[in-house]
């Protein structure tokens, strides 16, 4: 089987995760991956022997003074790949894109650009099948795709009618802490409602969502809050079920010890997961209540990783080499070894 | 007229409070307060000419070691007191009570206590007539306190149906985040429903009331999302004028610069606030949102401050110095500086 020729451009938080989930896909190549920085950070990819380029010829020039050896540029990559993942800061994208489109490649933009960069935004469980053979698309945010996972869950069980979530938002990403933060403050967001509501809509425009965000001091991860009104009256373990059929969320239990994010946090470092990455929504089982026809329960988002096997699985709907939204999720978490308890 | 004799058992971060509130009050006298400490926090007691007693005769060894002038024990302001206000620490206070009932002394505890410790929960708003002339009253947390606040203006305006809400917890009071406190974490409460709800109906059952609870790292305040069914459509200024009837809720905007939990400290530093102390419930107006029936709005809350008003006014109930909810509730804003606009 030809595998498929993966691009990734901008090597930072997203684009270094896909990097090392695409090399980790058997029906998938890394064609290279493309970035501006000359420190520590471009030289774990060269250590990693992924092809590096640069973006034009100037960072060239400084990336190859800094002993980094690259391959080429941007042009010179998009003419190798069959595929793009557009990982570059919110909004720069955006001029990408039109080198992407004149030269006829497929292209996938984070959650950060607007859905009308690409017309149609992505979650795996939810909208696969509407991604096949796509030119472009856009892999949701961490927090939307939480939202559309869980909610594309209760949905198919014919028990959603309407959400409403607050959203603690981590402030910054761990490693950028010392560039930017907050300190013993909250920061809500100015407007209610916050856009990961309507932002789960250009996923699913039948989820009745609503949400309000505010960030809060600590970098490892989101949590968020739920009450949902049911279509019906039901019982906890009929929710439950409901939650088990999504293969991206994982029941935690808050008497097994998982009682704060720190402590989800280190367990996924010592299940060794690649910088302690959790793909999955740890939704918290023993908290979760059923009062009548209303649901209240909490989960955490690991906003670093959530999107990667999403990202894995967009790529594969775009290029057709499997059809099915099954196969290539069960392929995904597979290499990725996701699971749905910890 | 004669004023009504208070004494302060437990000067720490409530008690403190209460007996500078106390000191400002025409038909109040402060008989004493009394503690067991020996450091510097007692001798501010001392320098405000307070009258310091100990907690039994091994104490008030300790205390006059250590050169405070201490005027008796705990037995001797109970005998001088009218009413004695039990700020020690959660869960000591039951054993005080014994104390306060055979002396026939009126007594307050704080909302850490059981509701059942006294049969009465107490907020001026919504229940100060049936404090009145009480043997014995709770004043809830400082959670509930604004829970009770804001949904008693809807309810009076006739606007609540239900209302579900998301507490941020900040982790411990200011002065003891080097003794205890939370780093770069979110710590859940481990039920849904957390205990806010339930204990807003103490004070009034008919409130329809669900909370969830996160601690989260920071000392300044709480701040509380919500998200409320409202009886039937109505205008964002109609909900604005039902919050306006509370004198101790406070419209704030974000587009005035108060855009985060620190911004709101620092205002209450530049108004001369004690301790930087805000007694109102500060409820941002320009965030507010209604969508048809629903409404959402965000708050933050003093967790130290919000209690000291309403200790006040149960003071005043208890005793009968004023039978009027309304002039006590003025009484006490005039001489605090509630504003209910900042």
């Amino acid at each position: 089987m030809k595998k498929v020729k993966v691009a990734i451009n901008g090597y930072g938080v997203i684009g270094k995760r896909v990097a090392d989930a695409v090399a980790l896909q058997d029906d998938m190549e890394l064609a290279g991956v493309c970035d501006i920085i000359t420190d520590w950070r471009i030289k774990i990819a060269v250590q990693r022997e992924y092809p590096v380029f640069a973006f034009n010829d100037d960072f060239r020039k400084q990336m190859e003074n800094a002993g980094i050896k690259v391959q080429g540029t941007l042009s010179d990559l998009i003419q190798k790949a069959d595929i793009i993942v557009d990982c570059t800061p919110k909004k720069i994208a955006a001029k990408n894109i039109e080198k992407y489109k004149e030269a006829n490649l497929k292209f996938i933009v984070q959650g950060g650009e607007k859905h009308e960069t690409t017309g149609h935004s992505f979650s795996a469980e939810n909208n696969y099948e509407t991604a096949l053979g796509r030119e472009s698309t856009r892999v949701v945010s961490c927090n939307t795709t939480s939202i559309v996972r869980t909610l594309t869950a209760l949905k198919n069980a014919g028990l959603l009618k309407k959400a409403r979530g607050t959203l603690l938002r981590r402030a910054t990403d761990p490693w950028e802490s010392h560039l930017n933060g907050i300190m013993n403050t909250l920061v809500p967001e100015k407007e209610i409602p916050s856009h990961q509501g309507p932002d789960a809509q250009t996923v699913d425009p039948d989820l009745d969502v609503i949400t309000a965000a505010v960030k809060v001091p600590e970098t490892l991860s989101h949590l968020h809050y739920w009450n949902v009104q049911l279509t019906r009256e039901a019982g906890k373990e009929e929710v439950l079920d409901a939650f088990r059929t999504s293969t991206r969320v994982a029941l935690i239990n808050y008497s097994d010890g998982l009682s704060a994010n720190n402590a989800i946090k280190e367990l996924m470092l010592a299940l060794n997961r690649p910088y302690g990455d959790m793909y999955e929504v740890a939704l918290w089982e023993d908290m979760l209540k059923v009062q009548g026809d209303e649901l209240f329960y909490a989960y955490v988002v690991d906003n670093q990783a959530i999107v990667i096997p999403e990202t894995i699985d967009a790529i594969r709907a775009m290029t057709e080499i499997e059809k099915d939204s099954e196969n290539s999720i069960r392929k995904t978490n597979k290499s990725l070894g996701l699971r749905q308890k910890f």
